[in-house]
């Protein structure tokens, strides 16, 4: 039988630890192919690249993975995948990360890690985001991987309707004290930030991001809830962003000329 | 009675064309400030500016208006305006645009200008972005000014939902022709992309990204189908990207470790 086709992608760079972490569970489970930013990305978003040529080279990071370098966005790295390098061969699923840090919640908004995995998502393609609550480069993904190996066996077996996509986070804790997997909807949490400004060399004022994380929702059904008590939360996520339950409250906004 | 303070932005630029259409509407409504781009910032979607210092600095660009241009994302704007400019002033409508070029459908993902929108609704502002469907720079703004009004007066007066914002899309039509408002959901639509391929004069292969939009999603109650028939589309949106559906099918992906 042919092996799947499974393409991986981040956020934090090729040269991350995650994406080592997400090549090597993968690698049990089907041909890998990596295409990833060349430089840290954390934060664009759904950015695309669509202002300049994006540049794509081979690179020589994992062991008898085939691999590329890419110096657009997470989006873009799907896009060249799909539209260049696999023209002509179906990607069977696309996993992102393992990112450094939360994606739950709000984040996902943020993330390039989640935005690759959406844009694989829109092409039909069965797609996973994963992240591990640490943002340091020496973050511990070992515990997290017979977790990450179970969901994409999940995901591999039932497939995925269209237009949808997960979003997994992995608690930093050992792997015995990981509790299980819960299947949550994103918590409405948010961000509370702050702007440090200072004077650069020059003289010049500049701004620079800060800010804390704070949640008020407080229901037991969300990613933060299970994160917060253990688990691993898995948010099964799409790209319609329609409110509509304001749908039908606003027809009276409606008009037809006469 | 004070007037209201309405927060102007967009991802094309504070020189663009359709933000000084956007600024001539809410002045006739309120107290206007503009934080907008120093750079076209077009398709950044919701990237914010993480690893390296932004500028804000004043700008002269409209009459009696104050304004600052900052060298971040749309969504680092309002990021700013919300937590350096205005710190300890409410701001009562945030609008962004008049955008140039369609946010419809799947489009909203990659927009910055739905994204500054989007943001400001994180912060529980009022927000709408608004888009024209026609990319040039000396795209008609004029027809659509009058509708442009209605929507913004009806969200002073209605207010908005915590998290909700709204997604305004303007047919490239003379006023005349313009049959009227509709209230939408977002089109199942996609891009099919292509990579134009081609060697720099250095001699490296490069790749640019082109692509058609295509709409396979025939309902009449989308925002493709409202603005096809002559009609402003207005889509209620929000951040939940939560797959409610799927939260339901997939609990037996659950697990409780014994």
């Amino acid at each position: 039988m042919k092996k799947p086709l499974i393409l991986v992608t981040n956020d934090d760079g090729i040269t991350a630890q995650g994406i080592r972490a997400l090549v090597e569970v993968a690698s049990t489970l089907g041909d890998v192919v990596v295409v990833a930013p060349d430089s840290p990305q954390s934060a664009m978003g759904h950015a695309i690249t669509i202002d300049r040529p994006i540049r794509l080279r081979p690179a020589s990071v994992f062991d008898n993975i085939e691999a590329y370098e890419c110096s657009g966005t997470p989006v873009d790295c799907v896009k060249l995948a799909k539209n260049v390098i696999f023209k002509d061969r179906t990607i069977d699923l696309c996993v992102s990360g393992i990112n450094h840090g939360s994606n739950a919640s709000i984040n996902i908004i943020y993330s390039g890690t989640m935005s690759a995995a959406m844009e694989a998502s829109l092409e039909s393609i069965p797609s996973i985001g994963f992240s591990l609550l640490d943002y340091s480069f020496s973050a511990n993904f070992e515990a997290g991987k017979p977790f990450v190996r179970r969901i994409m066996d999940y995901v591999m077996a039932h497939g995925m309707e269209h237009g949808s996509l997960l979003s997994v986070n992995i608690p930093n804790l050992p792997e015995a004290e990981i509790k299980g997997i819960r299947v949550c909807r994103q918590a409405d949490a948010r961000w509370v930030e702050e702007y440090s400004e200072a004077i650069d060399p020059r003289g010049q004022r500049y701004y620079w991001l800060t800010g804390k994380f704070v949640n008020e929702d407080l229901g037991n059904d969300t990613d933060i809830w299970a994160l917060d008590n253990g688990y691993i939360s898995v948010v099964p996520s799409h790209h319609d962003l329609t409110n509509y339950r304001a749908v039908s409250l606003m027809k009276d906004l409606e008009f037809q000329r006469v």
